[in-house]
Formats: C-alpha cells, structure tokens, sequence
C-alpha cells in the first residue's frame, strides 16, 4: 500500500473505531439505566430502554456496512485485516449486550407494579456493579488495543458466574418457601441470566483485543488444546 | 481477478463452505441429542454432547482462520466478500447454537435421576421439533442460497416465540401448585430458554442468505425504517 492511501486506510479505520466506542458508550448506558429501571420498578425508564434499542440497532448496521466497504475498497494486509474482523465480531457482541438490556427493561416493565422486596436485590446489584465494571474495562481495552486490561476482563467474568449461580440457587430455594412470589423471583433469575450473558459478550470483546496483539485466537483455550 | 485466479477462488470458498455444512450437520446432531438427553434422562447421551462441543469450538477456530486468510490473499470483490461476510456470520451463530446444545446437555445431568413427568415434556418436545425444521431448512437454504427457505425460516420464528411464551406461563403455574418439581419445572423453561435462543440464531443466518441474495440487509426491519 503506498503512503498515501496507507493513511486513508488509517483514516476510515480511525472513523469506525470512534463509531465502535459510541456504540459502546450507548450499550453501557442502556445496561445501566435497563437494571436502575428494574431495582427501583420504573417503568418510564425501562420505556426509554426499549426506544434506544432502536438506535443501537441502526448503529450495528451502519458500522457493519462500512466495515465490508472498507476491506472491499482497501483490501487491507491480513494484519488490518485483523483489527476490522475484530471490530465486526465486537460489533455483533455489542448488539447482543444490547438486546440483553432490552431484555431486562422488558422484565423490569412486568414487575413495575409489585412492590420493592425488603431484600432491594442485594446480590442481582452487586452482578450488575461486576458486568459493569467488566464492560467499561472491556470497551477501555478495545479503544487503548490494551492486552492486559482485557486479561483481567477475562478473569472477572468467573466471578460474575459465580455470583449468577448463587443467586439461581437462592431464589429457587426461596420460591419454594414463598410461592406468591415466584413470578416475581422467576424475574431476577432472568435478570441475572441477561447480565451472566453480558458478561460473556464483554468476556468475548476482551478475546478480540488480544487477538489483534497477539494474532492469536484465545477463544476455546481448551478445546485447541485437546 | 483473471479467471485463473478467481477460479481458485471460487474453489477456496466452496471449500469453506462444505466445511460450514459439516459444522452444521454436528450443531444440529448435538440439538437433537441434547433434547432427547433432557427428554429420556439420558446421562449418557448429555456427556456425549459435552464432549462433541469441543470439536465444535476446533472447528470455529478453523474456519474463522480461512475466512480471513481467503479474504487476505484474494482480495475479492464487494459480491464476493458479502459472501465471506456471510459465512463468517453464520459460524458465529453455528458455534453459538452449539453452546445452546451443550447448555441443555448441563440441564439434561441435573434432572438425569429424577422420574420422567406423566406429561413426557409435551409442548417442549413440539418445540423441538419446529426448531430442529428451522435449523435444517436454515443451513438447506445457506447450501442452496434459497431465499424463499430463507423466508419461511423467519416466518416459524414467530411460532418458536409462541410457543415458548406458553411453555413459560404454564411452568409459572405449575411451580405455584407444585413447589417440590420447582427445580425440574425451572430446568423445563431452561431448556425451552435454549431452543428459542436456537431458533433466533437460525434466524439470523436466514437473515444473511438473504443479504447474499439481495445484497440488502433484512435485520431490524423496524428500525431500519424509523
């Protein structure tokens, strides 16, 4: 590639990964406002949820379709390559991180009208602190191509899963005791499965970082192996 | 491209391509076991499908690989790459259904020492069957290109939702009346959970034969508008 379009290429790629962090700024906070809507039963909130989700739907596509423009015009080297492979398979996580918190807005809209429990969903917020921390760390390590950052998004997703398994134990232990309740309990549980999966999206951004340092595949370390 | 290299190309990509439809006749033998585990209570059968989803991931690996090394080396055209794009997709969601399967097969342990219900898990056994149609007809339609198969794929996902919406409901009841099966009813919606995240994947794909047809994107059709 001569210089000049080199710096083209460098340009458009430059355009998509702002778009990407734009994307990924509207996936936090749609994350985040879908489950306040949930702990404080607000279903105006969980609306504007819903409305966003649009939005981020349009994103996906218009990022996607330069995506494929971008290698069909530059047709990059596999090393840039990489990197807008990375981008669209970071894209697609971001969607489903995406509908996930449209699928908690969606719950948060069927318990609106019960009452706050006197537990205020203790463990479900301390998930959803970990996820968000994940996530931020996770979109941090994409902008800044930063490995060790999304080495330690990596780790943290077992400890989200293991906060996920608790809480499924607990509230099943708690629908046998209170079975008025199970509408409601069966609720956090999806709540808390919605989140497990954001952790896994943001646990799979985090493998693409690494992919494009390394050029190197960690998904599946165990499965290579065998 | 001179015809000698756009035939090796050509041959490249059908190559990939019969890789695709092997991984997707594994992805639809693991959904099938993994229901007929979690039907019969069959242990046996679940750890099988355990140990299968590692082939799975290898396989994931290895076709992501080529997709980008094809595209690296051939620098196709914008029709061209639209069908790699595709393809690589469709991996995605491959591997992801593969995860559903095995996610099943988990369930399928819990519940292996517990008596099978009078009801033989009747509506999840009917949602079974569309979603497995679903799946061959959506990698028949990728096979063939065929766009009407594609069609009718999105069509039955409405069904897939119905008949899901009245799975959980009637678990929800069943739980209230029946607190000690509340572990097994919960692994039920789990499992139903499952198979329409399954239908939903093949409907994705379904959407990108479609995009390869058309060269027009089918996702967010409502959101595409507004």
């Amino acid at each position: 590639m001569s210089r000049h379009i080199s710096e083209q290429y460098d340009l458009e790629l430059g355009g998509i990964r702002d778009q990407l962090m734009e994307m990924g700024g509207l996936v936090e906070q749609q994350v985040k406002d879908a489950c306040l809507a949930y702990f404080t039963h607000d279903l105006s909130l969980a609306e504007d949820v819903r409305v966003n989700e649009k939005r981020l739907n349009r994103m996906e596509l218009r990022l996607d379709d330069q995506c494929v423009g971008i290698i069909a015009r530059r047709q990059p080297a596999a090393g840039d390559l990489r990197n807008i492979v990375g981008v669209m398979k970071a894209i697609t996580d971001l969607e489903r991180i995406g509908d996930e918190a449209n699928r908690i807005a969606k719950m948060s809209i069927q318990i609106a009208s019960m009452e706050i429990p006197t537990h205020q969903y203790g463990d479900l917020r301390s998930m959803h602190d970990k996820v968000n921390i994940m996530l931020t760390e996770t979109l941090d390590a994409f902008a800044r191509v930063n490995e060790d950052v999304a080495q330690q998004v990596i780790r943290s997703d077992d400890d989200v899963d293991e906060i996920y398994d608790a809480i499924v134990a607990q509230c099943t232990r708690q629908m046998q005791k209170d079975t008025a309740n199970i509408p409601h309990l069966l609720s956090t549980i999806w709540v808390a499965r919605s989140l497990e999966r954001i952790g896994d999206h943001a646990k799979n951004m985090a493998e693409y970082v690494i992919f494009q340092v390394l050029g190197k595949d960690v998904r599946h370390p165990t499965s290579a192996k065998t």
